[in-house]
């Protein structure tokens, strides 16, 4: 499927609202075969240092099923510890969902999104922000309906997708056999009204010129636009 | 919707068979509100207590999603262990599974079983173990297709239900609320031959007599009878 | 020893009170060549869900000597975790305990039972159990004594053993070798009046019917009235 | 101090070469109070997806002592685990070493580069970059030297720097006091033919436009010239 | 107790060989109300470090049962580690009698020691020496006996006491309270042959002068003179 | 270097004070190649046995980099857990230094001494001891001038040097080489005033008369007091 898109179109997007009934606010994406469950979880506590602030916090967790993958990966539990890569993609997902929250509005409360790959076929971290924000979205209505919240502290909308050069050629939106051809590796978060909030590039194989990178952030704002567009129907059902 | 079953019911059941696509076998199984992803993953690798041998073995992980449950519950990852109450869990629907296998067929290789509880409302471990066959029986069709074994390595059918006694009276299928009332919470795991193969009853509030528990096994044969048959029904498709 | 043994015979049995001059209650029984040093600690504090709430706690927590068994076993504080073998034995032994304990009466405080394994031979959660028993018994007393409850809280005795399938037939407390070749393995706790509070069985080698079940859980009754006899012996000295 | 520079200067640069005895290669690098020392270890032998391949790798650590910074931190063995920030670090760290290094001309062989923040102001992992290469670079030479290698694995040079946004003005090199103020926080890492090969930035406090990438990434390449050719001369003494 | 004992006496001592039927070597070893069981395994294997170097080592892990002491202790299990006090005591055990071993007699193989204190009553770690080397002794036996070696591998008898200063009085042998009174607590390890292997001293209260220790040690002596008689005594039956 | 000195010559010893701006006391000890970086920190907080007690506490950590030595060492955080070894020499620090602080005058704060080895060639204990002495004193004059104790806690100079039996010859102050052939290990540690505050001594090779112990203890005294004199010097500055 992947062979008939062009380089600039991303994979058929699917996002469904509240696909888990106990949390506050959920997701489930889908980008091409990349199947990720986003949760949001409301908690009237903060971590230490903002206790007493009157200030929130949004955290987050990223975590693989066992077969998301073609061969399967062992448990983090089962290891006694989280592993490096899941380490560095929930902090980069937790920052970018942050970056569109009033904390003061929020109040003393934490936000927690859980995004748990079901299924992996590239661009799980970038998945994980397009269906998180849904989620989070979620919570924040329900967080107003409650009365919880005078005023809802989401500031704006966002969404993430990754570019890459493959063959030297520009690609939006790679899945997994794009992403490990790939010279160039690119995640990209922007908000609704077009400005950035995380760019992440590295050089796999070639490192790249900053003209390439003009131009990977300009094919990126691109698909984000639309994934936003996604975002807004998926919110107004 | 549990109010209006009759005690001697159980709860609507969906399978849903192939769920995965990376796994070897794998399903979805809805046991009304409680849904369970299993997969089952082959490798050419045996335990060491194994190798050498000439069989095989299957084994069993069991794990909840964090908002799989109204309050949300830390990752074991995070905790950095299991918990005492997962493994408890994976290790009767491990020996559960291991009673239909004919581990000389199998041969010298493991089948790993990951239950990932995706919603709880009472009865995972038992659910665990009805999709978890589905998903081994898949796995075994696929290594006979494969070539890989010669005879397909199951025996029977399995399935699993619990039973309990909620307000002195017997109940099938007990889902959270009911659980969280019983006197008695009883599992029980039957081979499509009608015979017995695990036996895991507790008084949680009351001690129960003999004849009581003879009714309660009585009871879970004809819950599973309806299991199996839609085991069957599934994979035959 | 084992093998003069009738097959509805006890292995001789032994409980030794007060085993541990600094536990609040203490026994070491030996069940042929099971020997389980129990001892119980009473604490003024209880796990968080019970703050505040005027009502108690029993736990329990099982291991083993490294040289307990023929060959040596690796300590869980080496290997930094608890296997999942003792987890699923120590929650077992603290369901079956709590069942004979009233915990308004026991009040805000926790009973630790600890179970450290000096040899094993088959049977070693069972004897845990028995004996563990009277170790809470005795800091029961000590409660008493101390004026720290106005009431005994205990409620009944309980007891418990194994019943198994060797060859096709039934047979009273497994050891070791009886163990290994057991196609039916099965753990049945049972209070002072008769009733039924834990029963575990599974079908290592073979799936079993109904009746034999029934015909189990009989045997095992002969076994536990023995027991409780026991304990009632040793706990009048 | 840091108040005196211009906003597009960099710190104070020295890097001392050899400054660990019995490392294959090492450099403490001090930007500004900024200082870390790095190592690299050669040794003979690969991670397991890359045995017998004849290909090498290079890794990395990055840790902080605990009074690198103002208020002492726990050490990461202390708590058990490496924690989430120190993951993410070393993993950037790694895949920019990793741009410059020829693996087939390294052999089956891996290079470890530890990098250990003695004294923490900022920019403390583009530090890391800038001196890790040093100690990469002396533990290549040595492996010329030793005759282990043909021809040098190194394929250019490579160093990074931060660069931000304090008050809607672009800064270089941020110590912590900066860091702490700014909206936008980016670390870039560049060959020495003027080649990208990793772009991280985070809009901490506010969105940034594509224009602010370009101008942001402008000033950090100003720097890391400057950089290079500090590490150029370093090496050629 | 403690209190008629004179200042140069040892506590009672008494020590049970074969205490634990599995082990190739073992003992109970009892100073006053300090109890230990002492264990010794022999497995033919042996560290990375003396692999195909055709010799052996003796190893040691100490640990104590929850309620050995007055407030019942976590297990180091249940922690996920073992303590620095623990680590400390088995590394001096190990270093203790592996002096009285050859090890190229031994062979390639390893004996543990496991001393697991059931009561604690001060002075285990000496206990667990004295103790221990009855069960080494016993495996060397073991090991002549079954043909494994050619020679005893055992080079002399070895033993440890404590002596310590209580308001500045020597005392030998001290028992909790006297420990805790302590100004200066000793522990000493002596060969059959009358020469030193450890000796550990600390002023927990107050410094001490270089006279003070020779008389510590002339009065160690004195009891581990007595020690040795007993482990030969004990070995002889 | 060390083969030049006399056996009753320290290596040359240079100590830095101030060596890490942040801490509110630190040195750099170096005695000959052996480096190790001292820190102290003050914090207004005790362990919990000493809560509302008035009294304060000093605690210490040891930990090597993972180049200090000739072949790199894994990171206690990647092993997930502090080695034996480095618990076992940080137990001794920590005691050592506690015997010359006057915890009444200190109040109900802790100070925590790190040693960070940068460099190991034999003595690493005694050095962090020697080191760590001038970064407590450094914490104590700190706490004076800040007016947070009305007297400075400090009671006495403390020093630490390693002595040893090398082909039947006494060697003060063993590097790695002489370590390693070192028939007999001694660590003393000894006051201003010249007292013994900690003896530990071990035969690797031969065991040693009572002769040999009191002419090691009067070697190391020698040494002691030049460490001390160098103590002085250093913090007069």
């Amino acid at each position: 499927m992947a062979k008939k898109r062009k380089w600039d179109q991303l994979r058929p997007v699917k996002i469904t609202r509240g696909f888990m009934k106990n949390a506050e606010g959920s997701a489930l994406i889908e980008m091409g075969e990349t199947k990720v469950i986003c949760t949001a979880t409301v908690e009237e506590s903060v971590p230490p240092f903002l206790r007493d602030t009157g200030t929130g916090w949004v955290t987050t967790e990223y975590s693989m099923l066992p077969r998301s993958t073609q061969e399967r990966i062992r448990r983090d539990s089962v290891r006694g510890k989280i592993g490096g890569r899941s380490h560095e993609i929930q902090r980069i997902i937790g920052r970018v969902l942050r970056a569109v929250i009033d904390f003061e509005k929020l109040g003393e409360r934490s936000i927690t999104i859980d995004c748990d790959v079901m299924q992996a076929d590239g661009g799980t971290r970038t998945a994980s922000i397009t269906g998180g924000f849904v989620a989070l979205s979620e919570a924040c209505s329900y967080l107003v309906k409650q009365g919880l919240v005078e005023e809802n502290p989401l500031t704006d909308y966002i969404a993430a997708v990754s570019v890459g050069i493959v063959n030297d050629k520009l690609v939006l939106d790679l899945d997994y056999e794009l992403d490990a051809a790939a010279e160039v590796d690119m995640n990209i978060a922007m908000t609704g009204s077009g400005l950035l909030v995380e760019v992440q590039g590295t050089a796999e194989e070639k490192p790249f010129s900053k003209n390439k990178l003009t131009e990977m952030v300009k094919l990126a704002e691109k698909g984000i636009k639309q994934l936003i567009k996604k975002q807004k129907e998926t919110l107004s059902k």
